[in-house]
């Protein structure tokens, strides 16, 4: 059942290899002071900074910029960004790269104009904003983290062993996103597959869980079944248009609130793999990867039916003969193929994770209740074991 | 493959049993003088004109009102509205209804500022607004058009045989809607299915289009799903909320751009059956049933690998030891046994159309080029025969 719920998504999406073209005319609704933002420098050996600075000085823009923004922004990256900004009195932040530095470019507009220390206001307080918000557009160059389309900003406090998501409202999501699947295919292969797996998780996140009938868990697995199709091609080729594009498309879709309309949620997986990252510092798609099997042959037996579900609608599985949890078992497994044949990893120990880090990352935990199971610390604690 | 494309739909959705509850909040942000558009009057029996003025009274606000918007709204009654705008000063249209009334309040929108007349202007000639759009909300009585969500607005002129669709921008798509699927449990039961069907074809006109792989196509997949689904149970139990609440949601998804990013679309049986309407003044889903498996059987095999993955996909029959064509043949067969489950009416006949009636239907049906056949007169009228 579809229960009460609002929906509205005021981002504006520009799409194709042609997207980029749209920039000079989008800058012209905001002010005459861009913040830069972008991560490695990547962008600056692909010749996208060029491009990007040629139209923003066409337009008689001033910049200011931050560079080197991190896979895994951490909060002193965002106290330097906002001081940045302050200095630079930024009208607008044009993120360029990944979803860490559009995440990053999130946290820095709800910051700006804040008194507090927008570490305690908004990872620690969980608060939202009441001050003003500088606007925020986006230039993605990894598909993964829909961070294009929504108002999530994960912030990791390598101090504090935390990493932490705080998902705004529509007020923060960006203003315009342009995605273009070419600047996606200079990303080394971990890279990408890391992206895919977090599309994946995602929309798996969003789908395991509740019981009832409703029509987003029906997108969710044409989603997934599009995912799965085009990251065969998109492994094998990197350099397939056709699968890049829809691998970026499904990723803006997963998690841009439309799939979780109407029902419950789980984002247990996310939980743990973000309490992993705190800790090593891994790609994030990488640390989803490593704690889904042991958590979901976990859970399963909590949420049968749906796992069922799972494997006959999402992996095309007969159902004929088999009982609802080989059923459920066969699913697994053609997730464990397909995860082995984009060569993710599999275990959080290959992401640098030790022994007497689990106690830690257990701590680090949130534990949510949404799923078909609540977990207590003991089977935290046992999942990860199972992890290494 | 997704071409270059743009997304924004800024329309506000407001769902469940308790979504008017939001009506009062949304009123702060318009002017004080409201135009109320309504059908039939069946909102005035089951009780929501009541409450809907009760809350524009309690707003403060100025109510002028159009009522008697017809299920296929006629230009001469769109003039009559504009004049009632016009004389009223109003500054906000709130439309309450099927279908055909959100369409009917987004006609008059563009046509309250607009010094030529808007059958011309706008479903002749095609020119897009270059005046002043007044705003428009919905509270939706029925599911099926999309209209909540779209900038789409279909008018009739009965005198020249014709009906037309004008698909209007950003600009002109609702500000909000309110989507409570108890008000669409009130419907007759041939008004309920045909909703029904206007959804399913929604999708297949976007479906049925194109060879390449895309996302949208997924997507489609599963929404046809979901639908097929819970129609099954809504048309033994139209009092089944869980079903009721799914079908509404999947007719705004079908038809708000998403499931046609990036690839081409067909519309040819809107078209047929838009004709069908502009003589009969049938009910339009029915229009759209009654012609469709005669269209769809004569277009199959050119583009036949689509027909046999609808019917894996879709209706979920095994490929196993089949051609393409046997199974895209059973696909066809299946889609017959559901809507004949349904009650749809399957011939023109009996809407109305008679046999000399045939040559007008077909000189009123818009041929277009995006489906897997581009049809030619002689075959638009083979088609109305095979349909009679």
């Amino acid at each position: 059942m579809l229960g009460n719920f609002s929906y509205h998504n005021p981002t504006k999406l520009y799409f194709g290899d042609d997207s980029l073209s749209f920039l000079k005319d989008e800058m012209k609704n905001y002010g005459q002071n861009i913040l830069l933002v972008y991560g490695g420098g990547s962008v600056k050996k692909n010749g996208l900074y060029d491009e990007i600075t040629a139209i923003l000085k066409e337009c008689g823009k001033t910049v200011a910029e931050v560079a080197g923004v991190m896979p895994n922004p951490t909060v002193e990256k965002l106290r330097e960004g906002v001081k940045i900004a302050r200095e630079s009195k930024a009208d607008f932040i044009l993120a360029v790269g990944g979803g860490s530095v559009c995440d990053y470019s999130k946290a820095v507009s709800v910051s700006v104009h804040c008194d507090d220390d927008p570490w305690e206001k908004y990872y620690i307080r969980f608060e939202e904003p009441d001050c003003e918000i500088v606007p925020v557009g986006c230039i993605l160059t990894m598909a993964g983290t829909g961070s294009e389309m929504n108002g999530g900003a994960v912030i990791t406090n390598h101090e504090q062993h935390l990493k932490i998501g705080h998902v705004f409202g529509d007020d923060v999501m960006p203003k315009f996103s342009i995605l273009n699947p070419k600047y996606t295919m200079t990303l080394p292969k971990y890279q990408m597959t890391a992206g895919i797996y977090d599309i994946m998780n995602h929309i798996c996140e969003q789908y395991f869980s509740g019981e009832d009938d409703n029509t987003s868990d029906y997108i969710s697995e044409g989603l997934m079944r599009s995912l799965i199709h085009s990251s065969r091609i998109a492994v094998n080729d990197p350099q397939d248009y056709e699968a890049r594009s829809n691998i970026m498309w499904t990723a803006t879709w997963a998690l841009n609130t439309l799939v979780s309309r109407g029902k419950s949620t789980d984002w247990m997986v996310h939980m743990l793999g973000q309490s992993v990252g705190a800790y090593t510092d891994a790609t994030h798609g990488m640390t989803l990867a490593a704690v889904s099997l042991p958590y979901y042959r976990y859970i399963m037996p909590y949420g049968l039916k749906k796992f069922a579900r799972f494997a006959s609608q999402v992996w095309g599985i007969s159902a004929e003969g088999k009982t609802d949890e080989q059923l459920a078992n066969e699913g697994l497994e053609a997730m464990e193929s397909w995860m082995k044949e984009l060569g993710l990893v599999m275990k959080i120990s290959e992401l640098g994770a030790t022994e007497d880090m689990i106690e830690g990352i257990a701590d680090g935990t949130i534990i949510l209740n949404g799923g078909y199971k609540v977990l207590d610390r003991d089977e935290v604690v046992e999942i990860l074991k199972a992890s290494m």
